[in-house]
């Protein structure tokens, strides 16, 4: 076994940055792209490659300002109220906004003002200062005036204004061409189905949407085998091209990796490892099509995606930015109270990717951030994020409640229209998430799993608006009412019934070891899988062991913990397990057969106020409708007879 | 005279949306548009049709989720510290990072904790937990799981999570086609060169960028003549393929302002005219292609650019958003301190652009927000806006200092590495502004005109990183010092040179009026046009006349105030004036002649603390080129000898 990562360091990313900058400017690779010239009109989204003079003057002549009369200022210098003027043909003309100044005339009476008489002559009753209501040559743009930088994003309303100034062709940068050469023996291409084994080259996607979404063009290559040779190949017939070469996986310092040695024997290899987590295992180095040839920068991205994407925003935009000649996109950012205690590791900056929601008052805006799953493979972390939190290389993290600072990706105003539900998590809340956005794209309805007994602490915590429940006394028989009367004492609180649903053991299809219920799991040979404590789902099975005056001792794997229905499943399906307490659905997303143990209410726990709130409303309506009802039926598993139903 | 503005009304923006939208419900107008199937890599950028359920687990596999040996957790249970095991080949198997967890084991061993002896065997010091360093099945995305809700607008990372879920296509909503009519017999094409009294049609050009900004699709039809019969034709047949037509000017009620008589006559007129500044005379309807089709938007726009332009954005864009079924974009915001008082007509939003600057401490961040130019015509005002400031309608305006709410235009940190330059403006500040981007895309200098005399007070109260001045003190001949040791008496002042350059009388090319000189100015039938009061050129005429013994009255046109030397340069131009005073630059700028006056220092004035300060060192690095001084130099009428010697 060869020593561990033997290759890879930890700089700190801008130390990283500047050394690859640095070993980019050595290597002469070009400063910045090269400049076209295109029709102004499609110029929009492009930077300017040099400064834009005005041509022409904006308006280019002396135009009305009203709709209403040209006259000559020094003619009218008698009319008073008391002793109106009048003006006879000749001596005004009629004028709309936008026309140019009749000559002979220097000012505009508004039409409001004129009284205009059977015989056509018009009567003013007030002396009128020169130039009024004229809108002056150059008032916009004055000839020679500097109408842009060089190096600007052009917007609509610029090119707008360039045309305007007698531009009629811009000179701007090329668009930075981005190639993406995807490596990897077990990689598909997306459209093949994967044999076990087997991944989709989700990231070439990825990263190329990434590149042209800040305005560069992208290609990706064939998929190259784990090969040094062909890689070096590839990365060659990149770099003839390309402004930047991205070479996706092996970045890191495994068997197969050859990303760092294949970039250090063919150019320059700058930079392997950052203290970037996720994202570490980074390659920053230059390549040249062959000796002597001009180089171009190459950036090794990890394989997993939340690191590939998290590398492109950290190393590959403001690089392509710099080549643009532009200053990188900002995100805009908010502060935000932390829902919970966050560790971190000192040495590497943490991306840390959270959801956002407005819950209350107190600092940070009444913005609650609840982390997401931290691993580097779990893309729907960032899919599902509304903001990106930078715990810096010195920190340990932050405690609870800490108010901390988050970079945005989505709009404040969208987050301040989200439904917040943290708790157990169901499939009907995904069904009515999905329901309520088409019925009105503002409405948002954000759930997290965090099991029941979590969702009433995050509530009593102020960090959601409605907690999920199914928890089960079991002293008295009743759902998350007692639990409520505990946690949530003194608090005024209303729950509304989401729905009942049966749960029941998720076995392998056709049931090979002959589950039959609750007291088949102390067969010692039976493997089980949990769910965490606090679900609602380990409460049920807890009581169903001890009406039987079962030991969960005897249960095989009861100390196994799973976070959702859906990963019991996963478990029982990939043969780690034989048995797990869930719902029917999550049987059936892995094919499953299903053994029912017990309906149960799952029910919406919230601050009374709120049942009358605004945010709400489109929740409640929902809830009531009959097609939602059959549809949530439909799924098997679940009644609706009390659905919106306000048990307290 | 037909009576003023007989059809427009006053509409509070919001009301005027929901008559919009009642109307379009009623004649039918579709609500949502069509639904396409495209492949998951072209889907970013388009919005969801229906909701992407997860087809496939991702990871499709348990995985190593380290670099190590794949072991079975129940073999290591005897592993210590001091007893270590060895396990034989057969027993573990060599895993990177991804690799598919070989069939038998249960956990995986970080290279960094094992042993290999060289007879091949893993030798293990601790224990091993089952599914350690396990990535399971479905830990990313489990099957059947809702990915994203109807509605969503598809980012990179959202495309490459549905494609690793097993999308290969998804069902995306069509772009919204928005087809631009510009209108009027004045209007003429972008590449022609417009006679006096034409316009280009730089509208069309603005709308058609702004919908593809927010990702419509936009065509732009001939322009149509001011016709009733000719619009009408044009907007029925616009309204064949479009989502939403946007007919451009005309929608005032000047005589030839035929929109919402068009509108009326074929279709539904649902508001003429909302209390919106600028934007009042807006036109929104519906219109059908013939009698009994499916009617269509319409939203006729001002023919102003600023109005046109805002006129999209508050309902064009939210039209468009409901159409694409998706929440409409949002500009973030920020606070900032009130450069100066702003004064708002009650009864409409006011719409005010709006500079910004990190100037300092205090409240809104130590942001500073200073208006643009108000007037609807000046779509400058939106170029050089940092962000957008409503006034509501209720409101009066605000005073000086006081904190308001900023949409904002740039991103904050592009903001805070802008240095704020108010006060007289000069040409070389533009090309300084071009420089200092063309070197380093971060920085921008950003230049306001109030004069010498405004940008001091402007510097007193904090308003800006630095004044330009070249205010003359008639008693002493000194320039500017005299006047910062009374304005900043008691405050640390830094004065830096800038340049000095000649001023002069402009006047029309030939010199017509036959002026040498300031003694010109007297005879009756010269007509001059001064510069507002506080203007460093207004104090040097006046020094000049009262030196000769002149008084300004004897100056006909003494009163008539233009702001800028450019402004002056184009009233001598246009013939509204004989002469005024300015610098070479104004008059090249429109070709008129030149006759010197004076050489005076033209100098940037700042507070001492400044000078040192990271922000400004570009700055003073560029008053240090050679090749920027010769530049200036080139321009005429400059001298850079003393080019960046601090004077006080």
């Amino acid at each position: 076994m060869r020593p561990a990562s033997p290759f890879i360091s930890d700089v700190p990313a801008a130390q990283a940055v500047a050394a690859w900058q640095h070993a980019c400017a050595a290597d002469g690779c070009p400063e910045r792209v090269g400049t076209v010239r295109v029709p102004v009109g499609e110029a929009v989204g492009r930077v300017t490659a040099e400064p834009v003079w005005a041509r022409r003057s904006s308006p280019a002549f002396d135009s009305a300002a009203m709709d209403g009369i040209a006259v000559l200022a020094a003619s009218t210098t008698r009319a008073t109220e008391t002793t109106p003027l009048l003006l006879a043909v000749g001596e005004f003309e009629v004028v709309d906004t936008g026309d140019p100044l009749p000559s002979g005339y220097d000012a505009v009476v508004m039409r409001e003002h004129v009284h205009r008489t059977a015989d056509g002559l018009a009567e003013l009753r007030a002396a009128v200062p020169p130039y009024q209501h004229v809108r002056s040559i150059g008032e916009d743009i004055s000839a020679t005036e500097l109408l842009l930088p060089e190096g600007h994003r052009l917007r609509p309303v610029d090119a707008a204004a360039c045309a305007a100034a007698g531009a009629v062709e811009l000179v701007v940068r090329r668009r930075p061409l981005v190639m993406i050469v995807p490596t990897g023996d077990e990689i598909r291409p997306i459209g093949t189905e994967p044999a076990p084994g087997e991944i989709l080259d989700t990231n070439s996607l990825m990263l190329a949407a990434q590149a042209r979404e800040i305005g560069c063009e992208a290609q990706v290559t064939d998929i190259v085998a784990d090969d040094p040779d062909l890689i070096t190949a590839a990365l060659r017939e990149a770099a003839v091209a390309a402004d930047l070469v991205i070479l996706v996986a092996g970045s890191s310092a495994g068997r197969d990796d050859y990303t760092a040695r294949v970039v250090a024997a063919a150019g320059t290899l700058a930079v392997h490892g950052v203290a970037v987590r996720p994202g570490h295992p980074v390659v920053l180095g230059t390549v040249a099509p062959a000796t002597g040839a001009q180089a171009t920068p190459v950036l090794g991205a990890p394989g997993y995606p939340v690191s590939a994407a998290l590398t492109f925003d950290i190393f590959a935009a403001p690089m392509l930015a710099a080549l643009e000649g532009v200053a990188p996109l900002e995100r805009p950012s908010t502060s935000a109270r932390l829902a919970r205690k966050l560790a971190s590791t000192i040495g590497a900056d943490d991306w840390v990717r959270v959801r956002l929601g407005r819950v209350g008052g107190g600092p940070g805006n009444g913005i609650v951030a609840t982390p997401l799953p931290r691993g580097a493979g779990v893309l729907t972390s960032l899919v599902r994020a509304d903001g990106l939190l930078v715990v810096p290389a010195g920190l340990e993290g932050h405690h609870a409640g800490e108010e901390v600072r988050v970079e945005l990706l989505r709009g404040l105003g969208e987050i301040g229209r989200t439904i917040v539900a943290i708790g157990s998590h169901d499939l009907v809340l995904d069904v009515a998430a999905s329901a309520l956005r088409a019925a009105d794209p503002l409405v948002t309805l954000a759930s997290s799993n965090v099991g029941s007994l979590g969702g009433l602490v995050a509530l009593r915590d102020g960090l959601c608006h409605l907690a999920g429940s199914h928890l089960l006394d079991p002293a008295t028989g009743e759902y998350t009412l007692p639990y409520v009367d505990r946690l949530l004492a003194g608090a005024d609180i209303a729950v509304i019934r989401l729905v009942h649903r049966d749960q029941g053991l998720l076995v392998a299809p056709g049931n090979p070891a002959g589950i039959t219920g609750i007291d088949d799991l102390v067969r010692p040979e039976v493997r089980y899988v949990n769910r965490q404590r606090g679900a609602g789902t380990r409460v049920l099975l807890d009581h169903e062991l001890s009406r039987r005056g079962l030991d969960p001792a005897q249960v095989s794997g009861y100390t196994r913990e799973e976070h959702t229905h859906l990963a019991v499943a996963a478990a029982v399906a990939a043969g780690r397990a034989d048995a797990g307490m869930g719902i029917l659905a999550a049987a059936r997303a892995f094919g499953l057969d299903f053994v029912p143990v017990a309906r149960e209410p799952y029910d919406l726990v919230l601050r009374s106020e709120l049942v009358d709130d605004e945010l709400l409303a489109p929740l409640w309506a929902l809830l009531a409708r009959a097609d939602f009802r059959a549809g949530v039926e439909m799924l098997g598993g679940y009644s609706c007879q009390e659905t919106g139903r306000r048990v307290r």
